[in-house]
């Protein structure tokens, strides 16, 4: 391939006696491969050293001289990228979220309240000790597209970006900085002699109902925007919250949780946000991103999203906010709040079986998403396609059935009515297709593209178990202290139990919850054809 | 225009006085207008001389090079089309059918086996007092079109050629030769002081069977064609009979009836005429001719339909194809087997009614094409595109479904077995719409087609009438013998008459049958989408 200049954004320490190569934050690269595998790019120094660098070190120097383009819909604001973190710490109402910038749709400049940034840099233990800022999406290869529907979607991590943003090394190794202690541990039992871990039961399972969105205005009516109601039935008070405080949340979350598979949010959306179809399938796929939550024996007891469900206090609510971003038991370090099962974990029983894991969660990835293709297609295909054939054998019947009225005795003809009604029928039968659309086909999207979100998390979380095993091999030929070794296993198999245990969690899952929800679409599909043999009898009893 | 040479085919006398144009069959002529209306042309004769005359009576001059083309798949044979008629009396098995010139593809040249070509020329009493060809679609304007599906339809003739055809002017001044009394009356009569004449009901209701067609071969295997049984009600007795009888029956019905439509046979079909669907097809669609001909009061009782029925000697069946061929009571002329009310007509109401009926037929032959274009289009979308839609979202399912069976505990998943119970059931589904295509909208075409055969046929039928109007009012002014005028308008009565009871005919037959047709086919519609609740509700059970 070509070579092109990339800029680094952060410094990174190669390696001594490895091929990876030291850079610094600045430095201009010329990159030669990028297909070195694991998130490795290689490249040439302005010295001319040649070495391996992390891609999500570097961002891609492109043309000082953009081609000529129309004028994109959307503000230009990935620019402003590698800027946009700082000083957001109390925003319990600023602009950051998807509400706003389609009310300044010409801003081309939007100083500090870039959607996408974070709202602060805590310091935590990287990969290799440095300092890295919270999310890696903000490199050159990972910013956020825009589809032709106007849904903004972030392309998924790299593995190798998650390995960094996990920590995953100062983990195993026990280095990095001083850990406070965990308030809150999560259990993990084995089942039987197999490696089937599971996590403790939840004690108090509870649901949450998310109600009537409400479209509120602030600023004298300036600025609108969509308010949720929910309302967890452990409380049953009902707090207001917005697309931005998810997305804050679900930030909060994929940073926390590197080792969890976090249920994705409903993509972005640009245009057409307050439309009352939007909205309302808006509630709908935010409920089934709640639901999942509320599953999860992990998820559903953490601290941000209980103070996510609870708080209605302004100053307590920006409380909890510093207090979830300055967490620092997070990426691997979540491993410290888990109490596993004491019992040592055999490499050579536990390795096939990731292998496994990662071939079928690839396979089933694949399967959802094809299914998700179909149900798209069909709930597309009932609003236009199959709703048009049928308006159109409506017609077809009901023409002819008018052309029966113009009879030449001017004598009424019943045969012009019953026709007339077949024609009527097919067209409401049309329609039908339409709505039904919503009522089968869309749903099942909804669920599949929660499960398509931890299909496509879980590769990442059993790569990084398998890195886990990796670093704690290497440690048992290069350590010289006993004591150390033991703790670094025991630090890997806790891992090891808790991807299990995640594994675990998402089958039963996929079992119970999945199964039910192809359940309740094939009865929406029964009822629907149902419905249209009860329009067929009622026309063909005009017949007798 | 540009202008173009035609050979005259058959003599045609000029009306003197008139802008009608003598001209003599041999003759190339030049067109100079092909826009006069009404099936006239104008053009210049040899000797430079212009006038008028009847499309039909001349053949346009094609270019002696021909483009050079990709050969046909059909022999060529319209350039033998008017030599081929001659010497054809006795060819009860002869190679003039559709079964025939499949078998022999790469003649170019077939003698005088024309399958298009009449058996013998009759005299009659033609428009003009001429001796016409018996068939005006042997003129170059009316040669058979096959279209993409090797399909062979007649182009319908021109309302100047039916006028021609029909002898009208000779019936109505009772001018030509002799004809032999009726031996056969049908009666009419009126049922109020309307103008609701009705042709007297048969006595004898009848039906007929058309079963089981058979592959037979003849000359050792050489020649192979399909012979259908039909056994009538009144006889019980089975008689064999091809298409190519059912072709030459239809040729003498249209040739005797032009005061009342008949219903068209099934399309010839060049290619994939073996094929078993094709032939079950055929049969359906030959009964539907049958079943209207049953029910039709005049055709149902005529001489040539019950030599058809009945005939099994093939002695006996050439004497009757030669006495329908000698026929003489043929169109107009038809008029005098009728018996109609003696009450006279006034053309102020009828004349109002025949517009009026016209506008309708129009319409409604629209309206039919339309039904028609909708069910074929919906029988290719069953067997195409619905099977394709529900057999990819069977596929989707079972794809998910079988994602499952790969557990990564290797672990027996009941949601496997279920969700892919959904994807077979979607794939019958599928399968369901490609049989369904046979059972609901194929019949449904086919009856459309018999009506759009019947609604095509009677504007002529009604132009018919207002010719015989014009003919007769024509008469009036001119006329000096009060004896030969009240014949002429007593003939232009009955003639009214016979197209009134015609329409009534037509009316009941809508009516009744057509409403049968439509509830059929809702009940098959109906019987469809209950079986898809059926196989829903049978996955459905799995799931409890």
């Amino acid at each position: 391939m070509a070579t092109f200049k990339a800029r680094v954004l952060y410094d990174f320490q190669g390696e001594p006696g490895t091929a990876e190569m030291t850079i610094s934050a600045g430095e201009t690269l010329t990159v030669t491969r990028t297909d070195v595998g694991e998130g490795w790019w290689e490249g040439l120094n302005s010295k001319g050293q040649s070495g391996l660098f992390p891609e999500a070190y570097v961002e891609k120097v492109t043309d000082s001289n953009p081609p000529n383009m129309p004028a994109p819909v959307l503000p230009a604001q990935t620019a402003e990228w590698g800027e946009a973190q700082q000083h957001q710490e109390d925003d319990w109402d600023d602009d950051w979220d998807d509400d706003t910038y389609s009310e300044i749709p010409n801003n081309q400049h939007p100083t500090r309240e870039s959607i996408y940034s974070n709202e602060s840099s805590q310091n935590r233990v990287p990969y290799g000790g440095q300092v890295q800022p919270d999310n890696v999406s903000m490199t050159g290869t990972n910013m956020p597209v825009m589809d032709s529907k106007g849904t903004i979607t972030k392309k998924s991590l790299n593995i190798f970006s998650s390995y960094v943003k996990s920590g995953l090394e100062g983990y195993i190794l026990g280095t990095g900085k001083e850990l406070p202690v965990a308030n809150k541990k999560f259990h993990i039992f084995r089942e039987s002699d197999d490696i089937l871990a599971r996590w403790e039961i939840v004690s108090n399972p509870y649901t949450v109902q998310i109600a009537s969105p409400k479209k509120t205005s602030k600023m004298g009516g300036l600025k609108s925007f969509i308010a949720y109601q929910l309302t967890p039935s452990f409380s049953n008070v009902e707090v207001s919250r917005r697309y931005k405080h998810f997305d804050w949340l679900h930030d909060r979350l994929s940073n926390k949780f590197n080792i969890i598979a976090i249920p994705p949010l409903p993509d972005k959306q640009v245009s057409g946000r307050y439309e009352e179809h939007f909205i309302e399938h808006r509630r709908a796929q935010l409920q089934e991103f709640i639901n999942y939550m509320c599953r999860h024996p992990v998820l559903s007891t953490c601290e941000v999203w209980i103070h996510f469900l609870t708080c209605t206090d302004e100053k307590q609510w920006k409380q909890g906010k510093r207090n979830a971003e300055r967490d620092q038991l997070v990426g691997a370090n979540f491993c410290m709040c888990v109490e596993a099962p004491d019992k040592e974990i055999l490499s050579s029983i536990v390795d096939p079986k990731i292998d496994e894991s990662l071939n079928y969660i690839v396979r089933l990835d694949q399967c959802i998403k094809n299914l998700m293709q179909t149900a798209q297609d069909q709930q597309k295909k009932c609003v236009n396609m199959y709703k048009r054939e049928f308006t159109k054998i409506g017609e077809s019947f009901f023409a002819l059935g008018s052309a029966f009225e113009y009879n030449q005795q001017g004598m009424y003809s019943k045969a012009s009515v019953d026709v007339k009604s077949i024609g009527s029928t097919y067209s409401i039968i049309g329609k039908l297709f339409e709505e039904q659309a919503k009522i089968d086909w869309q749903p099942l999207y909804d669920k599949l593209y929660i499960y398509k979100g931890i299909t496509s998390d879980l590769p990442d979380i059993l790569n990084l178990q398998k890195l886990s095993e990796q670093k704690k091999k290497e440690c048992e030929r290069t350590a010289t202290q006993q004591v150390a070794l033991a703790d670094i296993r025991r630090r890997a198999d806790v891992l090891t139990y808790t991807v299990f245990a995640e594994l675990n969690h998402f089958q039963n899952e996929r079992d119970a919850d999945l199964r039910f929800t192809m359940k309740t679409f094939l009865q929406e599909q029964l009822n629907f054809y149902k419905n249209i043999v009860c329009k067929l009898e009622d026309t063909l009893r005009q017949f007798d």
